[in-house]
């Protein structure tokens, strides 16, 4: 059994004297990413009203896919004889994939988990699917990602220590299954172009016993990299906070570990704090359609009527599409009202450019020695919120 | 009473001798339209799911805003505040705004005609909204679109001669009403790139001695461009094409004609035929939405089943957006079943493009003489279908 993987993977090239932040670069089959990075949500094969040029214009490095979605529709069939996700969608960058763990969980109706997998009937009509730890790496490979999630279950909030500790012992048992059929089917093996990275999905809600039990049974498997789930799903930002300080310190140094789901800015910020290198989230893109909109000191939510003559871009010290255009408030609130699509790309692409700029601000600051002031300033705006 | 007028508005330039299609051009105050052309419609201030920049991509050299959509919302005194529509929408070429007659026929509740003009509820919020004449001059000066249209009834089809023959005579007097607004107020008077272009609208459902009557009333009371109205509501193609046969002979030769809603794109060449220079029509967006793309031997509608892994993209020999950068017909159709935005952004993009390209077409064909090889070839194309 051939290990496939680059040397060094990820590389550490700056640490915070003052916190666990750090400064890295991921290699992947499609490019370096540089952590700690922020990942668009590009759920059915797009990110939300933005296309692949736009999403380059903005910088994005890298940008997330749902295998639960996409295997659903249009199928793992139809992608494939595309030539894979980034093919079929435009895409020539990295992408990570989730798992379908979370959405099998959040999504799915009738849901049944069983040893061998999760047999449930897909959200869009029902129909009886079935995706086990081998199928959702099957589906991955063929997706053809640069990185492939674990297929974990996602036990809900809150969660009693009984039921959390038999799902994280599941968990455990279909990683070892997952490794089993990477290794056995040295999915897209041979050219180095097609490498694909596989990261373990530490579970074990807000028990730090649980944590830990998780973060030391996958690092003994070993893979690429490690993230933190179980977070984002409804507990209070504490709980989120402990769970993955209950992680981390299991991990190893020298691999990525990525917070699945998260967060606002400041939380973002907060996790960098604690050794955390990648995030993804839907925020950014789900409030733009409804028409709030981050700004330097908090969030502005454009449907209030204050806006309805206000020529002003949404923040005038922004360097974004809508806002270096002349795109003024008053316009952007009638577009939103009206329920026009120019409207939602327009704060989407602001708020993107947030994210992804904010991500960078995290890295310049870690690599210049002032990220706690970055992480202060955060932390302020958020108390004003 | 001054004549703020344009020394010549349009200019023919070429003529093609085998129909009564012209290539021209016609002067405004944001710039010069080159006739034959087709203008976008950006009913409430955007082209759906269009960006300005976009539309320059695209070529549009004008498009087309709804007086009544914008009365309605986001209302006259706040595009005012904002510097008029151009610099609301961020849209610096030509913009036409129709009269908002047409619109309180299609969309108001509770309309009632008199004399005065026409008492509603608006389509919104049911509130009691009022547009006459002189309000409608008002709004459209207000907005300060390069063309405003007259306000008019625009009668139903079918619609018996009687009414059509006391709706012609209503819409008459309204224009009269029109024009002394506009002597007495010289809407944007002084600065030359503010002068408005007022085009008169003629009606008589189809009935050919009111269409003249109707035509040569307007005539006497001289605009700068005329538009045959009432056409595109339901009529049969046949009624269409005679509404405009009955109308043409009466208008100006060195005036622009506008075919009001229409139409397909065998449907415009026809009328270029017949002596047309303007369309607007909301068919290439609308059909976008659901799938539908004009390819050159018809149309398309993605969502067919035989799309599913089709590597094509929409149009091998088109040069759009879409097509020139490698969407295929498959990513296409998966983002329209899944109601994703980029989906419709696409398709829209696609259309628009034919419509723009093939009015182009139309354009170089009258300059070369080689206007029926196209007329002979949409007709077909047509046929097809």
């Amino acid at each position: 059994m051939l290990e496939l993987r680059f040397d060094n993977v990820f590389e550490v090239l700056n640490t915070d004297p003052e916190s666990f932040a750090r400064r890295g670069q991921l290699k992947t089959a499609h490019g370096i990413v540089e952590t700690p990075i922020f990942m668009p949500v590009g759920t059915q094969g797009t990110v939300k009203s933005v296309s692949p040029h736009e999403l380059k214009d903005l910088e994005a490095q890298i940008i997330l896919g749902n295998t639960y979605h996409l295997f659903v529709r249009p199928g793992l069939e139809t992608i494939k004889k595309m030539g894979g996700l980034h093919s079929f969608m435009n895409w020539d960058l990295p992408i990570l994939t989730d798992s379908g763990g979370f959405q099998v969980w959040s999504l799915a109706k009738m849901r049944k988990i069983t040893e061998e997998g999760v047999h449930f009937q897909n959200h869009l009509d029902g129909s009886p699917t079935f995706i086990g730890p081998e199928t959702s790496m099957e589906i991955q490979a063929g997706l053809g990602s640069d990185i492939a999630m674990l297929f974990d279950e996602c036990p809900p909030y809150p969660c009693d220590e009984a039921y959390a500790e038999r799902s994280g012992e599941l968990t455990l048992r279909w990683a070892t299954r997952c490794k089993e059929w990477i290794n056995n089917n040295n999915p897209m093996a041979g050219e180095s172009s097609h490498k694909q990275l596989h990261f373990g999905i530490v579970q074990g809600s807000i028990y730090p016993s649980l944590r830990e039990q998780s973060a030391k049974g996958l690092v003994e498997l070993k893979f690429d990299g490690y993230a933190v789930g179980g977070v984002s799903v409804g507990e209070p930002e504490k709980e989120m906070i402990a769970a993955v300080d209950n992680s981390v310190p299991f991990l190893p140094e020298n691999k990525p570990r990525y917070a699945m789901g998260l967060g606002t800015p400041a939380q973002m910020i907060e996790m960098i704090a604690r050794g955390i290198d990648m995030f993804d989230c839907v925020l950014p893109t789900r409030v733009a359609r409804t028409g709030t909109v981050y700004v330097s000191h908090g969030t502005l939510n454009l449907k209030n009527q204050r806006f309805a003559s206000d020529p002003l871009p949404i923040d005038e010290e922004c360097a974004c599409y809508s806002c270096r255009n002349g795109f003024s408030r008053a316009y952007i609130r009638h577009l939103i009202k009206s329920e026009e699509i120019l409207g939602i790309r327009l704060t989407t692409l602001h708020n993107l450019y947030y994210y992804i700029n904010l991500l960078e601000r995290a890295r310049n600051s870690i690599e210049c020695g002032e990220f706690e002031k970055l992480r202060k300033e955060l932390r302020e705006n958020s108390k004003k919120k």
